[in-house]
C-alpha cells in the first residue's frame, strides 16, 4: 500500500495520511463508523488537541484566533512574501464522516510532515488552518472562522450565536479553552489559500474522475415560504376546504421540474432543496392553516437562478389564487456567484494534468471556508471524490487512492505558489 | 329578539341560551373572539363551576365521575325507566370557538331550565352531561369521559395520560378539583343519548338548511407514512437525489385526488388529511433523509375507504420504485363505520319536520361524544350550521335562530324519547 511521492523530492506518504485520518476518527468514534465532533463540543477540543501535538512535533507554531481558528506557522526563506494558505476544518456534522474537513487539514499537515522530514523550505511562510466551525451544526451560521476572517460576518455576531440549548459560542469556545488572543481579520493577508474537500457530490465518481477544478461557487438564493390556509376538521368535505399542506406539496411537488429546467450554459441545471417544514397546528385530525418551508436554490448562472424565483412565484400565486390561500415567498439569504483565483486555478488543473489524474472542472455548488475566502484572498478548491456522493452521513467514504490524488494536486499547486527554496539540509 | 317556543307549552328561551353562551365564553376568552378552555386548566374548572351553579339553581343534581365527567340529574315520575341523557362539552381548543361544545351543554341547561320553569316532569329521568376532555387538545386522546363511560377506553389509561409537559390527566383533574367518586361504567345505563352539535362543514350553510340530521359516523382510517431517502447537500445535482421530501410532497399532492375520486353511494366522496409533518435532519441546505407525516382518512362507505388505502399504497410503491427511497405505509388507528340509532334519528328527523326546519340527513365525518355513546347506548346527533364551516378556530359562529333551530329539535326529540308527564304545577 505504502505509495511515495517523489515529484520535486516531496516524500508525501499515503500511509501517514490515511493513519492520521483514521486516528482523528477515534475520537467522536459513532457506532456506523462516522463520527460526533462538533464544534466547541468536547470531543472537538480533544481532536484539536490532537491536531496540536501532531502540527508541534512537525516544527509549526500554533496561534488561535479570537473566534476560536487554529493556524499553523511554518516560516518562509521570505519573510517579505504574503503567506500561502492549506486550510480546511476538523468539526462535524452530529452524525458525520471521517472525511469531510478532516482530509483537507490532515493533507496540509501530510504536506508539512514531507517538507519538515525532507528539509525543505518554501519562499513565501506556509499556514496550516483548521477554521472553526465550518458545519455550523450546533452554532448557526457555518463557517465562522472563515466568516469572521474574510470579514463576511461580524465577529461580535459569532461569539454572541446561541445553540438550541441558549449556551453561547463564546463561552462555549472558552469552556474548551480554545479561544485565542489572535485578530482573525490578519488572514485577510493571506497570499493564496488552498483547500481539498471531498466532493459531496456523485459527479467525479460517476464519470471515472479523481480530481475536480473547483473553478466557482455557484449563487444560491435561499427562500422561506408561508402558506396561510384554514384550519378545517378532517371530517369536513374536501370540496371547500384551504388546506395550507396540500398547496404547500402541490408547491414543492413542483420544484424539481423548475430546478431541471433551469438549463444554464453547458447545460448546468438548477438544485432546489426544501430542508425544513412546519405545520400547524400540528393535529392530525385538522388541515393546517399554515405551513412554513424552506427553500435552498442554487444555479451555476445567475439569470438562471433567478429565473428559477420568478417560476417558483409564479407557481405560488397560481395554486394561491386556485386554492383559496396566501403563499408568502420570501428571500432569506443569498450568495452571489464566487469565481475561484484563476491563477490558482489553472495552477491546479496544471497539477492534475501533470500527475496524470483525470480531472474536470467544475463549480461547487456547496459552501466551504474556500468559498469565503474566495471572497477576499485568492483561493482554490480541489475536490476528490467520495463514494455515492454521500456525506454528512456515517457511511462517507473515500478511496486511499483518492486521497493521495487531491493530498499529490494540493501539495504541487501549493509548492509552486508558495515557490520552493533549495533544502538546507538532504532528505531525512 | 326574544322568541318562546310554545310546543308542549315548553317556554324554551332563545336569548337565555344565547345569554348563557356569551357568559360562558367569558371564561377564557381570548382577544379575537375565540376560548381557551382546554380540559383541566384552572379555566376548565371555572366554566365548570359556572355550569355547576346553573344546573344547581335548576333543581339539577350534580355527580361527577372518576374521569371527571359531570352529570346533572333531573328525576322522572317514573324511576323504573332508565335515563334519557343530552349531553356535550364545554373544553374548548387552545384557539377554538365559543360554540363548539358549549351549544350543546347549555342547549341541554335551557331545556332543564324551561322544564324546571314550567313545571313539567318527564316519565323518565334526564341527564345533562358535561364530558370530560372532548377536545383532547391538552391531554390526548380526545373524548376521554364518553370513551371511559362507554368502555372504549381503558380508565387507567385516561387517568394515567400525559401532557407534553409531563403533567398527568388524574392529577391535573385532581388539582382543578373535578375527580368525582362515581363510576364511569355507570353511564351504559343511559336509555337514549342525544347531542346537538355544530356542523363544523358547510354543508348546512352552503345548502340553506338549519338542521342536520345525522344518521351515522364515517369510518376512519388514520395512518402513519415514513419516506426513507438519502440526506444530500443542497449542492448536489437533483438527478441522483433520493430526497425523502420530494418523494413525500408527491405522494400528499395525489391525495386530493385519490380521496374525491372515491365515490361511495349517494355520491359522497372520501377525506384525506395530512395534520403532521416532520422532516429530518430539519437543516436548510441538507435534503431530509426521513420524513414522518399522518394520513387520515374517512368515507361513509367502508369499502371506498379501504380502496383509497390500497390506492395510497399502490402510488407509494410506485414513488418508492420511481426515485429509489422506501416508502412505509402504516396503519395507526381505525374507527368503525358507526349508525346512529334509528328509532331516535327517527324522531330528531320528525322534530326538525313538524317544527318546519329545512333538514337533510347526512354523516359525521368528525368524531363527537355521540359517536361513543352510539357504540354502546341509543344515541342521536343533532347540527346546525357554522359560517363557513369553520371551527377550531376563533373566528367560529353561529346565528342566534341555528341554535334555536337546534335546541327546539333537540328539546322535541329528548321529550318525545322521556316522555311527558303532566305539569304537577302551572307554568312559572
Amino acid at each position: 500500500m505504502e505509495r511515495t511521492v517523489d515529484r520535486i523530492n516531496l516524500p508525501l506518504s499515503q500511509v501517514r495520511l490515511w493513519d492520521s485520518l483514521m486516528d482523528l476518527a477515534r475520537i467522536g468514534a459513532l457506532p456506523n463508523g462516522g463520527n460526533d465532533r462538533q464544534a466547541l463540543t468536547d470531543r472537538d477540543a480533544e481532536g484539536r488537541a490532537l491536531f496540536q501535538r501532531w502540527g508541534e512535533a512537525t516544527g509549526l507554531t500554533l496561534t488561535v484566533d479570537r473566534v476560536g481558528t487554529m493556524i499553523f506557522r511554518r516560516p518562509g526563506r521570505d519573510p517579505s512574501r504574503k503567506p500561502v494558505a492549506i486550510g480546511s476544518h476538523l468539526d462535524t456534522q452530529p452524525t458525520g464522516g471521517k472525511f469531510d474537513g478532516p482530509l483537507g487539514v490532515l493533507a496540509g499537515l501530510e504536506i508539512m510532515r514531507a517538507l519538515h522530514e525532507a528539509g525543505i523550505e518554501t519562499e513565501a511562510p506556509l499556514l496550516l488552518i483548521n477554521w472553526c466551525n465550518e458545519e455550523g451544526a450546533r452554532f448557526a451560521p457555518p463557517m465562522s472562522g472563515s466568516g469572521v476572517a474574510m470579514g463576511i460576518v461580524p465577529e461580535a455576531d459569532i461569539l454572541a450565536t446561541r445553540d438550541l440549548a441558549g449556551h453561547v459560542f463564546g463561552d462555549a469556545l472558552r469552556r474548551i479553552g480554545w479561544q485565542g488572543t489572535a485578530d482573525p481579520a490578519a488572514l485577510r493577508e493571506i497570499g493564496a489559500y488552498f483547500e481539498l474537500h471531498i466532493e459531496q457530490g456523485k459527479r467525479l465518481e460517476e464519470a471515472g474522475l479523481t480530481i475536480g477544478v473547483v473553478d466557482r461557487a455557484l449563487a444560491q438564493i435561499w427562500y422561506e415560504i408561508t402558506v396561510l390556509g384554514e384550519e378545517a376538521h378532517a371530517g369536513s368535505p374536501m370540496a371547500g376546504r384551504r388546506d395550507a399542506m396540500m398547496a404547500a406539496a402541490a408547491l414543492i411537488a413542483s420544484l424539481e421540474d423548475i430546478a431541471e429546467t433551469a438549463v444554464g450554459e453547458g447545460g448546468e441545471r438548477g438544485r432546489a432543496t426544501v430542508g425544513v417544514l412546519k405545520a400547524e397546528p400540528a393535529s392530525r385530525n385538522i388541515t393546517p392553516g399554515r405551513v412554513w418551508f424552506s427553500l435552498d436554490t442554487r444555479h451555476g448562472d445567475t439569470a438562471q437562478l433567478e429565473a428559477m424565483g420568478t417560476r417558483i412565484r409564479a407557481r405560488a400565486d397560481a395554486l394561491a389564487a386556485g386554492r383559496g390561500v396566501t403563499i408568502q415567498v420570501s428571500e432569506f439569504w443569498r450568495a452571489p456567484p464566487t469565481p475561484f483565483d484563476p491563477v490558482l486555478v489553472d495552477r491546479v488543473q496544471a497539477a492534475a494534468e501533470a500527475r496524470g489524474h483525470a480531472w474536470t472542472r467544475m463549480p461547487t455548488a456547496i459552501y466551504h471556508d474556500a468559498v469565503y475566502c474566495a471572497r477576499a484572498v485568492p483561493a482554490a478548491l480541489v475536490f476528490c471524490p467520495c463514494h455515492g456522493g454521500i456525506s454528512h452521513n456515517e457511511a462517507e467514504s473515500i478511496t486511499p487512492a483518492w486521497a493521495v490524488a487531491g493530498l499529490e494536486v494540493l501539495a504541487d499547486a501549493v509548492l509552486a505558489t508558495a515557490g520552493l527554496a533549495a533544502p538546507r539540509t538532504g532528505p531525512a
